[in-house]
């Protein structure tokens, strides 16, 4: 089963959006058995949508287009789409009384512009916009299907996932997938590949593996398809089984799970308490945590010492340390995780100190020189890293690198590991 | 002068990454004076790359593709090359100077694959790479450039920017171009439209105008292309000290810069400190600080106080005020200002005090209801706002906010604005 995804805009091509919609499509379209060949991104123009359309109605079975149907550019589309598939624009009731709800439920008056979206091609099967005005489109011409979706991220992905893939499934008759993700931390690609070539070897012909790496993690993306639901899942758990033998501790996690999210559910779990005292990483480990709902029943809070003053002051490290052996280094980072796990009355706390860069390196203490300590309710451990020399990434993976270190410290404390 | 941008890579396809790279050369194509009439997405397919280089030939004055050059995949996209371009696979010289020079920087020994690297098709011309080992190449036929360079984000810019630009420059004959982009804060775009529909209507043709939404601001981006430098660059300013007069304090920033920057020159270059006091922004506010080189020179550190305790303990803010407004509330954000400021010893300080969603939201304080104070040398400024009902954008938003609402409240404090 072939497709093509199509995105429609001029903000595209000028790059004033990063097309995240087709990442997205991709991505559901390829777990879905779909094989995507190509994503074309072009104006909405009349002209250039009648010439991909054609291409592709020859080519593919599929086609989902996102964008070019938004209140004051869908003419142009939409006459587009008439063109091609034949047809008139007329009012679809179905479609007003969803904007008339969606307007309803906000507030607001019905607007002309807003009518005239309820104005589709009579060739085209309406699909409702759970989030929006604007309803999607499918046309069926040559053997192959055409969806066509509004471009706002939210409102397309919550109208694909609602609306058309359970149409997908049902018009195209697709196999069974499996998708299954295995979380990594603190192993290169190449070394993760390298321990895993005798596992890659001996993987069954019908199991697909991805290494998807980030500054934060190396994903291992696992999965198949076949007729038998039960089947398929087997087959590729007894595969993650065996990954996460292989891999012990470097796997942090299994399936749609964050960093974070981990972290949340053994604190909240087991009743645990966490505060998190940050020099280099700047506040963003408190981000992370924070941007998970829930996180303010296990996090009390942070204190992101920036400076000296603050170091003594509030995490009362000592001044002597200070001035001996500098803020990068391992006797401060642990008075640090001390002082606010003391501070802030919590079981555990986990501290930072390092040169983000681009500048304050010195020969020994290189940009990218990284402390973490984690203070637990029994002693402190604490490690050096050494990253980068972009500030950016270099916050990023000590970021993750601190919540990898207090996931593993946290389930030896508990007994869940070595 | 008409490009295609053409990306090539199953990676992509599959939505395993997102394609920053097109938005990126959608960008300066663009600002070049290129119109990007398309950018397609292949795999690294021999049939593939042949028919899109075909199609493009008859269409367009420059493409400029990425990918399907790195050590493990470059074979099949070199053998496209030689097969479109003529010639054959030779060794490059230079190319392998280049990866030789890389790798002795690095201490690494040349691997077979990296030797690879230097072979290229006689009919290119090669384009140093000064961020890695595969070199970028340039084709012209049938009155077509073609431009290709390697897949990874940071190479390609610095390839692109270095080494590209210059080339396209001096082939194309290009127009000058003055870009200027004014930050907004504050305003919806239908407001900002609203506002601006007289200067729009003023405004001298030549000169292009922009909206940029995003959760953080409005960019309004104004250019212009010409032979004079000097002429285009009064053009566009001209029109951007009228937005300026007009817009007031809802500008925040011209040019190349972002919020935390802003914030870094104005309490730096009057010698002024900050500390912050979060709550909902749960460490966002300090992590955009931070991520700006150069802000341990004025910012003192975030005390995040997710629990009541921590408000109460570290911030000192009144238990009794806790108790009777709640935590979300007017008394207990200025509190927090005024204990952070004090306890850090600080000129300013900010603190933010809301409920990010997706639960705890009351019919008197529904999600995304947020307080922000600046507290100054003389007083303390609070207000509140109502975002909406996504935590990860309210958290945006609610950071934004309080950069913005800081740089109005320094700028007052030093006559810098009403």
């Amino acid at each position: 089963m072939n497709a093509w995804i199509v995105s429609i805009g001029y903000e595209l091509l000028m790059g004033q959006v990063v097309n995240t919609n087709a990442a997205y499509l991709g991505q559901r379209l390829t777990t879905l058995g779909f094989d995507v060949q190509k994503i074309v991104t072009i104006s909405d123009q009349i002209e250039q949508i009648e010439q991909t359309l054609q291409q592709a109605q020859s080519r593919v079975h599929l086609v989902v287009a996102t964008g070019g149907l938004g209140p004051t550019s869908d003419d142009l589309t939409k006459k587009a789409l008439v063109d091609f598939f034949g047809g008139d624009l007329q009012l679809n009731q179905q479609a007003l009384e969803q904007v008339k709800r969606f307007l309803q439920l906000r507030d607001q008056q019905l607007t002309q512009l807003q009518y005239e979206q309820a104005m589709v091609p009579s060739s085209a099967r309406v699909i409702p916009n759970p989030y929006g005005t604007a309803p999607g489109l499918w046309f069926e011409q040559g053997g192959t299907v055409f969806v066509f979706m509004p471009g706002v991220p939210f409102e397309m992905q919550q109208m694909f996932e609602q609306n058309v893939e359970p149409l997908l499934r049902r018009y195209f008759d697709l196999p069974q997938v499996y998708v299954q993700i295995v979380h990594t931390y603190g192993k290169l690609e190449a070394q993760l590949a390298e321990i895993l070539k005798d596992f890659e070897a001996q993987l069954p012909r019908q199991v697909k593996l991805a290494y998807l790496p980030s500054p934060e993690d190396i994903k291992i993306k696992l999965w198949t398809y076949g007729p038998d639901a039960n089947e398929i899942r087997d087959l590729v758990e007894e595969q993650v089984a065996k990954l996460r033998r292989i891999l012990g501790d470097t796997v942090w996690g299994v399936g749609d799970v964050t960093m974070p999210q981990v972290v949340l559910d053994l604190f909240v779990n087991h009743g645990l308490t966490l505060s998190t005292a940050e020099s280099c990483t700047g506040g963003n480990i408190a981000h992370l945590i924070t941007s998970v709902s829930g996180s303010s029943q296990y996090y009390k809070g942070t204190v992101v010492a920036y400076s000296n003053e603050v170091k003594k002051s509030v995490l009362r490290v000592s001044a002597q340390d200070l001035d001996k052996f500098g803020a990068v280094s391992q006797p401060v980072v642990e008075q640090m995780a001390q002082g606010v796990r003391s501070l802030l009355k919590t079981d555990f706390a986990v501290a930072t100190s390092g040169i983000a860069g681009p500048t304050g390196g010195t020969p020994e203490k290189p940009v990218g020189t990284v402390w973490i300590a984690v203070a637990t309710p029994e002693r402190v451990f604490s490690s050096k890293f050494r990253f980068g020399n972009r500030r950016d990434i270099n916050i990023r993976k000590s970021s993750a690198m601190a919540l990898y270190q207090l996931i593993l410290r946290v389930k030896q404390y508990l007994g869940l590991a070595k």
